[in-house]
């Protein structure tokens, strides 16, 4: 994981919403990866996150790729399920560091995710890649995503099943996500970014509020390139999470 | 896929309605593949469209052959499901420069569809095959298969899963199209077909509304052979969407 | 396909009815394979037609072996589903000339006997046996079988996944036989003999309807090991395919 | 199957219980696989069936071997399904010589079943090992599952699927079983003990029937290691299906 | 086994909880796997569970390692099923001596924990590993799990399976457990912990009683790591599962 850290800390560009939720989260300028790919070089990520068709078509090496190895759509509903649609082969080939999976724990699918992640964990390791686990609890008995117990719960299943980083919800408070970190054990923890904030300073004060709990860091997606501004709010977030800023400080520079 | 273009344009000629409509689709002429082949020849076609079956026992060679690998029939009812039929190995032996694999986004199988196609493109481009993918949104949630976001949406399911090029629907305008080309990225876009349109001149301004938007091309198939005069009309797609031409001066000709 | 053809037509003595079936179909003597092998010779057929056991135990060589590789018993309800039982390597060693499969088209496990098939096509051909598929269309939206547009579909699905041959249903008149014909293309078609008809001469006007259609032949069981006079039966069917005779020319030898 | 056999005929010890019932089969006396190893010695049984843990912690050796690859509890309801508990690789290597397998014809999951049985007897038969089928019809269409035409059509998918020989359920008269003997054609047909009889006699009786009608032998096991006198019990049979005595002769000695 | 064992009597640390119930089993203490790994050696236990990740971050050489190789999170309703997350040949790798998995018997997907554990413990002893099973009773039709009758299948099952050991709830008294024990055959039982009992006298009685009825020894979790003194307890607990004194004799040192 170190080569997606700096200062033991790590921002990283999220751009796998096109498969996720589809072009609605897009405008002219950011529905095109290489303006994100170019966002990145600039912006000083320390990785960007691409699903494989993108990677092959638009990653250009000067950031750290992090493959996401699954995904799904929005459209399909019922109980969520995401398979393998890049093998580790393959994302090794293209140049990436790490591999990401996402396992919707809770979901009647899980036991595939568990056990295709815990594949994929092991063929990633033995290339040389990091396994990053995407846990987002899902299904029919999961009334509330970002209660703390859940994000906790979330946070340990990556530690239990061999991630090397997960990413999971911020619970609302720096206490809560306090206790995920903890939960995580040695397994660093990314907060997600999630859908654009009301505000940039609200944004801040979330990741701000994960640092303080221990996070290592951010990944971070429309909360950067649907931002009016996406390069000033990246360099907002990496005097936050790299330099270790206040909200205010990294709102001013 | 340079195989398949002229002046980076391209006109597919389709012929799997066998298995996905079977012979209600066809009259005395056209039911026969022979027909078919020969006017993709007289035709000047960029590419032919075949399953296997049809592939090994009238494809001629003179025309790229793109294999479609996966299919089913349309007497099943329920969410849509369609899995692989042919190897690439085989695909490739028969003499195709491309497999296409039809993703029903949307569908309660879909995760089945893009597991299976992230195994088939990165088999194809190990074999220096182009990998296309019909993404055909279906299943309980989708309503409207032709809505400008669902179109969107379907061209770019084609950049992030990998795909060279992706077969959509016409969404009806110019505008609309332009947005799932440009969602499409790097990947060329092919409007597909669709049944035969109440005249020549509708279907060819549906078409130069697409290539207008950025359309790579077309895969045609109904509009083609169920025509009262195939060849007439394959010239008449030629004019336009090699040379580019207006409709008035497709059709004059 | 040469193999199993005398004069470009062809008539195979099924037997795979004590799976699909049971006993229910047989008597004290049919009961026996060894009798049906020895009708086999006697009658001179083009091919004969086994599950494994039964060929492993029965089959002696002196008549090419068309080796049944899937099959299902009559007891489950539901959408109907047939999974290989028989390897192809197997049906090879055992000194087949053809793998026969059965592709339930329509039912809800259709993507299953298709992907199958497609599998089988291929290691056959790779191991110099020709592939048959049985195609019935089955389930939910399958209404009746024998109508026109469904036989047609069935035999235009043999062609496009590949068969060398098909075995389908006589829709009840030439006309609509001739059409299943043309959409079979190349692929040679044999009527299913379906169950024990009214009279002999009732089950040979059939078959002639079809042999007039284009049918390279007839694959038939019960018709002709049910019947008072197999052997004799199986001479009258021989004219009538083979020397390709009238109804009553077939009858009085 | 003739290292099963003395004078061509057949009398198995079954012990696979544990799995299928539960310990409430047992007593004090023979829940100890030990006790039942050294019945199947003492009674000269022709073989003993027993699953890979009970053989591997157990098996002597002094009497050949039927090694149950698949089972289930009673705990499940619905469809029944057993799938492979131990490889046939692993089987030879304890010593066995011969695979059992169940099938639950007509359950909804028939296919699953049939499909591995049909491979299993590929790798026994490769690994000179016999190939045993249990056929069972259960589910919800089947009403009486020792009706005769059932028990014929089991023992008729024995033949049909590739089994050596085939363990059914006795239809309670000789002139049905026979029926089922002959339709499983060269298959040895074995008679399952089922739950214990009323007396020693009326158990007798039943196999005296089955063996009349043509049978191989019996497996045995609750009405043999439940009774209170096991080994007395065990040279009953013996008597009976060996050396071929009646029902008196049997129980008198 | 036996490198798990002191004097025939084994007592196995189980920090498994993080994966099946979540943190909320946890305090800020044991919450940290380094702990619990220090916690094993301190409290001289015979071997210590950890999931894949855990065993791979924390675990360190000092005390035999049992990896557990299956497992989900109780997030999920329904029928439960665990599938593979860790290969046995990771688990070798990472220092294991031996794997475990849960087998959930009466669920509906019973069928592939089974097939599953089957290949693993095949796997497992190819590599001089144990196979030690979890045997759960579950689902739909079980309604008290520590019936004596279901705790002594549970018991039967491990042994019919080829497990070396069984890991089974405590069914309240040493009578019935006496019978489970028997069930088990030559495979070593260990009482499972389960929640935290009312006192430590209490949990001490119970597996007193699991030791009386034949216990190689004991699984315990909760009951240690969750006690106001672990070490204390463990200690108490090693008096007694070890040296064999009684509970007034484990408490008092």
């Amino acid at each position: 994981m170190n080569v997606f850290l700096t200062k033991n800390r790590g921002l990283l560009l999220a751009y796998d919403q096109g498969l996720e939720h589809g072009p609605t989260d897009f405008n002219e300028q950011n529905v095109d990866p290489a303006f994100v790919m170019n966002l990145a070089v600039q912006g000083q990520f320390n990785g960007v996150i691409f699903q494989k068709g993108v990677a092959e078509k638009y990653y250009g090496g000067q950031v750290p790729l992090i493959l996401k190895v699954n995904g799904k759509t929005k459209l399909v509903k019922g109980e969520p399920l995401a398979r393998q649609i890049c093998s580790v082969k393959r994302a090794a080939e293209i140049g990436a560091k790490a591999v990401g999976y996402t396992i919707y724990a809770g979901s009647a699918h899980e036991s595939l995710m568990l056990e295709e992640f815990g594949r994929i964990q092991e063929e990633a390791h033995g290339l040389n890649l990091a396994a990053i686990a995407w846990i987002y609890p899902r299904g029919e008995t999961i009334k509330n995503d970002t209660a703390p117990e859940i994000v906790a719960y979330a946070a340990r299943i990556g530690l239990e099943v061999g991630a090397d980083a997960v990413k999971i919800k911020y619970p609302g408070n720096t206490e809560s996500f306090k206790w995920a970190v903890k939960s995580a054990g040695k397994v660093k923890v990314f907060m997600s970014g999630g859908p654009k904030a009301a505000s940039d300073a609200d944004f801040l004060r979330q990741v701000r509020g994960a640092l303080d709990a221990g996070a290592t860091g951010l990944a971070v997606g429309r909360n950067v390139w649907q931002s009016s501004n996406p390069l000033k709010m990246a360099h907002a977030l990496r005097r936050l999470v790299i330099e270790d800023r206040s909200v205010e400080e990294a709102l001013r520079a």
